[in-house]
């Protein structure tokens, strides 16, 4: 198929190329007549804007690729429109890929194949560590976003505190006098979903610093391995600390989604929370706000998380070549307490 | 900057062209040392894979666009996830790209413009009409999601029967015996939302025909609008309801969402669902499966509107210009009532 042009356009539409190129980019003052005749003959001849030529004209696409694991998991999707909306205020567009946490799709992304023509690439691996991508082909820059990284990552970085976060949890159950605190989320062994193992295990040390710090025992058997960090997964393992002869008074989930699924669990067995156990998660995803009850939780500063990404990415857009290896930029973001009825019960803030 | 071309590659790394092209594209059998050495000359050379190249030459990308207006609504998320699993089966990519409803952002994709390179767009449009879409300058194939299309749409449409949705939840609702069931989710004029004004009225024109067919009476003050269609819009309809001197015993929410907040709203007052009001709504997003209570919907089969949309936008592929304005397909997906506690209480299934 020969490739139309702008000046087949012009031709037939009896304008200028200058006037075909207006109507495409939406640019200059056009009569309503003109722009119908443009676009009759555009629809006639099938032309298809040729961006590619545009990128290479202009060096830059105004387009970057986010790639996250699961864009149905309601903290994943929380992120990618805070991205979307950092990089709309910086005239970029943002195009998403869900990769499932596989190597080929994240390798195939972070070697601009599945996304091709971006100006740079903010992703969350689960299957890569940030070693694997040294190798990667394509040259955009690149930022990594969460823990599944290493310390060496030679990439921007943004993650938060985990282990800082989920101590805070932990001491906000014992705070309120609970002595058997239970966690959900360490991770089952040959376990393969949308979080990193190193999530779950950063997340545990904070859980056991807390205890240590309480002086309190690590109990192994309060401790519910999860195969995946979904409601369904906290509803169960709620179950199975619940079935101990002496279930947990209180229980730290390793983000939302599981303290979700076990406030389903309580409710299943006739309990509630706080007053059988109380329940605290991490994330502050919306749902959390509106569940009954509310649900406590450490909020990440989201938005921060997004805006730092995506300044890193248009700082190392500059001169990405510079010094690939030398001091990448690893940024720590922002995290809170909110405690809610879930474990303050409903005389608790709102 | 010149554009590096494999032979550059192939040069530097004393391979052949076709051990480098092996590399970039992930094919062949290649000797780890080979493969490292071809991977540094990629590096020091700052190699771009030319997309847009492979793209021209094989005449197809391999990748679709969905285009929808919020990405962070579980609703589209979990239609997200299913049309990249659906396209996944057929070795597709996709890629996903927020409009949030602006005029601008949904002409922008529709031209090709934010989404260069594409087989094909599936797109959910709030602002624009399929009238707006015929003047559309990239002539992919394009199919349209949802209401807000317009009956003589000249592109294939995939959406659920909306009236017969909404008659069959208020119905449930008037089965219980209920004899003042409310609605939340008509549209406040000039609402700018996510939620197009054409899915309210559809919505709105089912409840009322129930409420005829039972022969109960339309009661003006049990309709409350919305300026959104978000939990926390719910929630603040849920209370004026409730402020009503006859309050209502039911409530039909136009969404998941709504019905989730006005959920939060009935806690708040001390109330409860069913005992107090029966709450139903609209998606069967998972977050509705875990409430507490857990909420009764209509499920539309998210599942088959996105297997349907990806292979309308297939067969479209194939001729997409032969008769562009002759008989449109448009198809119905299905949808089902799930009664859950929110409207048969505990004893309820789950």
């Amino acid at each position: 198929m020969t490739r139309i042009r702008l000046q087949d356009v012009a031709e037939r539409a009896g304008v200028s190329i200058k006037t075909v190129s207006n109507v495409v980019n939406g640019k200059g003052v056009i009569t309503e007549a003109t722009r119908l005749r443009v676009e009759e003959a555009l629809a006639a001849l099938q032309y298809r804007p040729n961006v590619a030529a545009r990128h290479l004209r202009q060096g830059r696409s105004g387009m970057i690729a986010v790639a996250l694991p699961e864009l149905n998991q309601p903290y994943f999707a929380e992120i990618a429109s805070e991205l979307v909306r950092a990089a709309k205020a910086r005239q970029l567009t943002v195009l998403l890929n869900q990769t499932d946490g596989a190597a080929g799709s994240e390798r195939a992304i972070s070697d601009g194949i599945d996304m091709p023509l971006m100006d740079g690439l903010i992703m969350s691996p689960l299957a890569l560590t940030a070693e694997d991508l040294r190798h990667r082909v394509d040259s955009a820059p690149i930022v990594l976003l969460g823990e599944h990284v290493g310390d060496d990552s030679p990439f921007p970085h943004v993650a938060i505190d985990n282990r800082a976060a989920a101590r805070a949890a932990t001491e906000h159950l014992l705070g309120l006098g609970r002595d058997r605190v239970a966690a959900i989320g360490a991770k089952r062994a040959g376990a393969t979903d949308a979080t990193p193992a190193e999530t779950a295990e950063l997340r545990l040390a904070g859980y056991r610093e807390a205890l240590e710090a309480a002086g309190q025992p690590w109990r192994h058997e309060l401790v519910a391995e999860v195969g995946d960090f979904h409601r369904s997964d906290g509803a169960a393992a709620m179950h199975r600390l619940l079935d101990l002869p002496d279930p947990p008074d209180a229980v730290f989930c390793f983000n939302d989604l599981l303290a979700l699924g076990a406030l389903r669990a309580l409710r299943d067995r006739g309990l509630t929370a706080p007053d059988d156990v109380a329940v605290i998660g991490i994330d502050d995803v919306e749902e959390g706000r509106f569940a009954t009850p509310s649900l406590s939780t450490v909020a990440p500063d989201k938005r921060g998380i997004a805006e730092t990404a995506i300044d890193l990415l248009l700082g190392t857009g500059h001169a990405p070549h510079d010094s690939p290896r030398d001091a990448p930029r690893t940024a720590i973001a922002a995290h809170q307490l909110i405690a809610r009825e879930s474990t303050l019960g409903p005389g608790g803030p709102p």
